[in-house]
């Protein structure tokens, strides 16, 4: 049996290791980068590189930038007294492409669970506790996912944070063009509960 | 809004341009890498690097390898009377993995199309026909996917390589592990067609 080169099995082993991708959309996907050498292969080699050598986690949020501050907390534009706390850094760019908050972030790196043993010194959270001291921060928003364990976390950070500061989370209920038909019970039984004057 | 770095933001649309990833499985796999530097996207970086610079297509076959002429066709191993047809170096590979067939490959690189605008010149074929006549070839297999457009191919090669060599197909039917329910019926007619005594 003659496959592919050692080089290239050992690429599409690598590709089958990243998320969304299998053995068999890695080999494709190996394909599709050989055919296109010059246009895509070689560009991908210096990007993954140029990311590798300039991506830093950020001391302060957990978000990744290229320093030890990444631009959101460097910036002076944003507003100080508000913090958002998210999952990962994904939800951190979720959050900026919508575009609706303008204070700083707090990313934890996962969720508090107890079937992986998780505990809260594996997440940013003493680091949490610690900014909404010394940054004088009014208002905590949980924009974590509302999922178990997301939803444990918020309630374990809420109640470690105490009384000294707002914390508030994200609203639950039917998502924008989202169809009753084809909602869980949950959602609707949430949105009910939290029903507005019309 | 302050999302990705610039660096980040290319890398996720390269990623994002290859088979099996759109923009958000490549944002999840961008941060599973910076997650994993030094485990997997360094080491990415430089398999890329590596295929990039040995990856050559064999000018005999067009299958990929690592110099003019690829490991199969080299081979003193392989029978030279006996071509296996394939659309793309894929399919080489898995009739490789099958480890079935002894001979030598000759890959098309894509089927005829009329709506795509293919026609013979675009894909290996002349070079086929060079190849029959100038190996001394004894059989032709055409091991392309059974789709009208791998069909159509299939039937314009039988022709052109005309009476003097044997040209087959691989056989259809239901493959192994199939249940008559989940097939569709063109394969079960087939499979009925070409019923052999148990």
């Amino acid at each position: 049996m003659s496959g592919p080169t050692s080089e290239i099995e050992t690429l599409i082993e690598m590709m089958a290791r990243l998320p969304g991708l299998g053995p068999r959309s890695a080999r494709r996907a190996v394909l599709h980068l050989i055919k296109k050498r010059g246009l895509l292969l070689m560009p991908l080699a210096e990007a993954l590189r140029q990311v590798g050598e300039t991506a830093r986690e950020c001391l302060t949020c957990g978000n990744i930038g290229t320093g030890d501050t990444c631009a959101i907390c460097a910036s002076e534009k944003r507003a100080t007294g508000e913090i958002c706390v998210v999952e990962d850094v994904a939800d951190l760019w979720a959050m900026e492409r919508a575009g609706v908050f303008k204070g700083r972030y707090h990313v934890l790196g996962g969720t508090l669970s107890a079937l992986d043993a998780v505990g809260p010194e594996d997440l940013r959270i003493p680091k949490l506790v610690d900014r909404v001291a010394a940054e004088g921060v009014t208002e905590v928003i949980l924009a974590l996912n509302a999922t178990i364990d997301g939803q444990t976390t918020a309630h374990y950070i809420a109640d470690r944070l105490g009384a000294g500061v707002r914390v508030t989370s994200l609203a639950q209920g039917v998502p924008i063009g989202g169809e009753l038909d084809y909602l869980d019970d949950g959602t609707i039984s949430a949105a009910m509960r939290a029903r507005k004057s019309f």
